[in-house]
């Protein structure tokens, strides 16, 4: 449909050129970059803002927005996945069926002195942590930063040598962190004396806190509801209209993006640990027999890194790299729909910039498990703050629509047309009403309904003994063949109905936005000031800088044009007139990450070609604007690289911008 | 960049071919359609459902984000506008602050009967109609339903003719039912005995009920939150971040998309009354002084359909035609920044697919105005319900950003450097703190407050009577020049301060989505059960069906391979091959509104051409892969017409599709 300018043509971005070496990752740097360039500010700034609730500027809103489009048409629509748009507010009645409303919570203490609150789990972790580095400081090793700090505050570590006993307790501890009911938590608080870590006050016991905002729908106050803690529930909830939707085809996705709602305890980790935050999730309906994925084939071959669950519970991280193939077949991964996931997650990161080798998936401990899963797959991105959960692959097995169908008499099923069908023998009781309901009378109805809830096995061996005996409420009741007889008859399915298990896919937007801007941020070595997010075009904010070379009056009209003319070909642009030089300017947009820029100039207004500049490289080629259009349509569409560009139009070094 | 396949391009999209007359519209069989294709379904249906909650399948989940999309590039990307992403829980203190906390209320009267409870003003209103209507009826009269029944549920006529002057009462009462306090609605409910319409019983006094839904934020509880009403107040607070990022240049807008919740007391009308729903908003900053907008003169001669208060005051519903360079020049439309609003939210939803001629402006009267309003134009859609307002268009002056800058003390204002330094005069008091401290002791710091509150006018005549007299707390206290002295200095000023002015074009998503699909809804005259849902390509859920004509396996492969290319170019698309008649898949896909569709056939696999049809017309043509893709990539872009295409390629008739 268009003409391909170019011999190759790569399907999925590539980094658009060698970078220089990257000094060291200088999170202060980023954080004031962060703030003066409006990607985000605290919520209601001016008010002294509220913990754990954040505002994007425009640039991490585009930047989110890109990523939202690239998950929908990377997920969505390659799989032909079902999205829907279902109410943030919960009536509380589904999230009780769910088990939210009973185990989705922590534990928090409370200093009463201060009132400060601790996550009781994150407490003891951190002051274990912080004796035995001061255990080893008292010994004299070396102590190194353990990367997993994530949801630890820094305490004040004294330098004390422990009991090697005391220290292989507080390692076990810490092993199982995760898996500690909150009665042990107690226990382990004062049993090793575990207090603010500030302050040194004792704490309150601990108390479980749910992490759902409540609220109240109408105006009676009488439906109480909740904010979505995940999408999910949604999902589930019209599963029988979106398999109908399908034509009644297994399997099938649904998929959902929007906001979902935490109320932590005490958030400190900045963006990764946020109130309100965005979700993309994919619940994907398999039968349960099979969990097997047509397109795993297409895959297999994709290496991984993994960190099995076996290997930390030994008491390592030492990561394991394999194709999923050999993953699924050694039985790390548990079925190829799993394991199909698990690729489709890290092609999906790649593609939006994450770095690879700063990916790996993480299995979670039986201990660690939430209450709806079976298995579960975290893709982890490693940031400042340590290896992050950014996506979750949990297999919730048939756990959602089961509950549900219970609680509200609705069928949550999958009727499957049986080529050949099932043939099978089973027991039936035949009760004899005329005669019960007089010998039993005000019991009868007692009597018939345990009648009716034998088991295939009771009703054999009372076809065997000839009657069959029970207690109702310490009474004995006994009754042979002039009451009920028991015969073995034939069935025949030809149709059967289960009820599918969910593999659900769920992406934290925010999480893997914030490990993005890391990993795609450096700066300058000429100049550690000079900060650059290179993100990749596909995702960058905006795609295209305009910069007229000086504030003379005839480049205005070329820079309406030009503004025009690249919005009519969706590709974004703003334009710099500003009157500070054009490195300054460049430098500016650097830090925005956008990836190309524009210069109009004297030479412009003569001939109409402009030149055109990429960030990362800081080489410019120059050529008309039919040409630089169909650049940066292919360069933002990842169909080519910046080194295929420069190779085919020459690098251009007219003028010196930086 | 593209060849240029037609003579003439539109710009903006044309309905594709001439329709045949709509039937009447059947609101049943609509409501039906958007159940059965899962369009929409009762938020928990399964759990019985929650009033005013209703989630979006897959279709108006696609519909909806197109919407988005277009809403997005038509104003966001076309007028540089900075979109960001606030938090949706916000603070009480924020929202008490704007006044909602205190205004954000509807009142509503309990039967204490039932329990059940009515929005007062609704009540009122349904009730002194119904009566209207009894009267006619008595009277002999023709009864027609008012279009304007959106918020009133239907409660019995009984034939009872009123006297003159109480029908005269009603119909003023009516007029002004928008406007009337709580303390108002409760005599009114006395004095003309309105009950329950159904039951007859009588109801308690009108009482206030805030409709936010309120929240606590951290585990404390001591933060009280609610979930915003609107998405304005995140863009406020963040106004001087928003000014600088924009380097300080005025106008700017700042935009938002996201959700909103506002607590109905008893939402009935469908998706026109939710509780939970997106909002588009845009906040526009002027220079109070001028409100004027650069571009208006683009737009200045389109024509649009008013409103205006001054209508509607005297009793009337006249809709007065006028391009809006006339209604401002009238002082109809109070600005140009205001009327280039006005204009593009009239062509935003033309483009998306609203009927022209079902679309008005209508200005709020006074008594109606939310309470940050100081003149607001509402887009009212007509439907089924009557005319609903579905984009506002305020004035909101400088509100929000004084009260805000008040409470918070950080100033919310623009600086501009004026190009002539504005120079002016003005009195001065000197205060002789030495002689004024001994003289009034305890007093002396009061006697200094008023003294420095002294206004121009008041230290003019002091200057001219040589002493100065004022009371505090019942005290009068006289100053002559020993203590104060006034003096008349020059000042020059190259630096002007201001609260600019904020017009806010407010767009419900969900509203507009619905009246969209009302508007572009009708049946086949030769088939009343045949419904069509006619979405502009731009916005449809699914651009193109793909349709083996049969179950033959040499199709698999072709079907498989149109559904990659088309998805590569960025047509969604959506394959039908189950056993149905070709006929009945694209009945069933005219349903989804889906206006293309390809049918691969035999001639398909020996000359890998393909059928295209469109859905209005039914008709087709014949052509071969490349020149399908690129006609369904104008088409789909909106840059020609199917007739275009047919002129250029033939209708093709070898089949019988339909």
């Amino acid at each position: 449909m268009r003409r391909v300018l170019y011999l190759a043509r790569s399907r999925t971005y590539q980094k658009m050129t060698a970078r220089p070496a990257r000094p060291v990752f200088d999170k202060e740097q980023l954080d004031s970059l962060l703030s003066r360039r409006f990607f985000v500010a605290p919520g209601f700034e001016i008010y002294a803002g509220v913990a754990g609730l954040y505002d994007y500027g425009p640039p991490a809103c585009a930047l989110q927005a890109n990523i939202v489009d690239q998950w929908r048409k990377h997920f969505v629509l390659e799989e032909d996945m079902l999205e829907i748009d279902t109410t943030i507010i919960t009536p509380a009645e589904v999230l009780k069926t769910s088990g939210h409303v009973e185990r989705f919570a922590d534990w928090m203490c409370k200093d009463p002195a201060s009132g400060e609150i601790f996550r009781a789990d994150h407490l003891i972790e951190q002051v274990l942590e912080a004796r035995l580095k001061g255990d080893k400081e008292a010994r004299g090793e070396s102590v190194h930063e353990s990367p997993d700090d994530t949801k630890k505050r820094k305490a004040k570590v004294k330098p004390l040598k422990l009991d090697n006993a005391v220290k292989s307790e507080y390692e076990q501890i810490l092993a199982k962190i995760d898996g500690y009911s909150g009665k042990e938590m107690g226990e382990l608080i004062v049993q090793y004396s575990i207090r603010n870590p500030v302050t040194d006050k004792p704490l309150e016991a601990p108390q479980e806190f749910n992490l759902m905002f409540d609220t109240s729908i109408g105006p009676t106050g009488a439906i109480k509801g909740y904010l979505r803690p995940e999408t999910a529930q949604g999902q589930f909830l019209n599963f029988s209209r979106l398999l109908e939707f399908n034509n009644n085809r297994m399997p099938f996705a649904s998929a959902q993006i929007g906001k979902s709602f935490r109320n932590e305890i005490s958030p400190r980790s900045g963006l990764l640990r946020v109130r309100e935050f965005l979700m993309a999730e994919i619940e994907h309906y398999v039968d349960p027999e099979t969990k097997s994925h047509a397109r795993f084939n297409e895959v297999k071959d994709v290496k991984l890194c993994f960190l099995p669950k076996d290997t930390q519970e030994a008491g390592k991280t030492d990561i394991t790299e394999l194709t999923i193939g050999q993953a699924v077949e050694m039985g790390i991964v548990d079925n190829t729909t799993l394991g199909y996931f698990l690729v489709r997650i890290h092609q999906f990161l790649v593609k939006i910039g994450i770095t690879a080798s700063k990916l790996r998936f993480r299995q979670h401990m039986k201990n660690e498990m939430a209450h709806y899963a079976c298995d579960c797959w975290d893709a982890e991105l490693q940031t400042s703050y340590g290896w992050i959960e950014c996506v979750g692959c949990a297999d919730r097995s048939a756990y959602d629509l089961t509950v549900h169908s219970k609680k509200t008499n609705r069928k949550l099923v999958v009727r499957e047309n049986l080529e050949q069908p099932r043939v099978y023998h089973e027991w039936e009781g035949q009760i004899n009403k005329k005669v019960l309901g007089p010998k039993f009378k005000k019991d009868a109805k007692a009597v018939e309904e345990r009648l009716l809830a034998m088991t295939q096995e009771e009703m054999e061996r009372a076809s065997q003994t000839g009657s069959v005996s029970f207690d109702i409420n310490g009474q004995t009741f006994t009754l042979n063949s002039e009451f009920v007889t028991f015969i073995k008859v034939t069935r025949k399915e030809s149709v059967r109905e289960y009820t599918p298990n969910v593999i659900e896919p769920s992406f934290g937007i925010g999480r893997i936005l914030y490990s993005l801007i890391e990993h795609s941020y450096w700066s300058r070595p000429e100049d550690s000031q000079r900060g650059v997010l290179s993100f990749p075009p596909i995702i960058a904010p905006i795609k295209c800088l305009l910069v007229p070379l000086s504030g003379s009056p005839e480049f205005i009209p070329i820079v309406k044009h030009w503004a025009a003319t690249l919005r009519n070909i969706g590709i974004s642009n703003k334009v710099d007139d500003s009157s500070a030089n054009i490195g300054r300017r460049y430098a500016r947009n650097d830090e925005l990450g956008t990836p190309f820029g524009i210069t109009i100039d004297f030479q412009t207004v003569k001939d109409k070609t402009v030149t055109l500049r990429e960030r990362d490289s800081t080489t410019q080629i120059r050529a008309s604007e039919i040409d630089i259009c169909q650049v940066l349509q292919d360069l933002t569409g990842g169909k080519v690289t910046w080194e295929q560009v420069v190779q085919k139009y020459g690098e251009f070094q007219g003028q010196s911008l930086d």
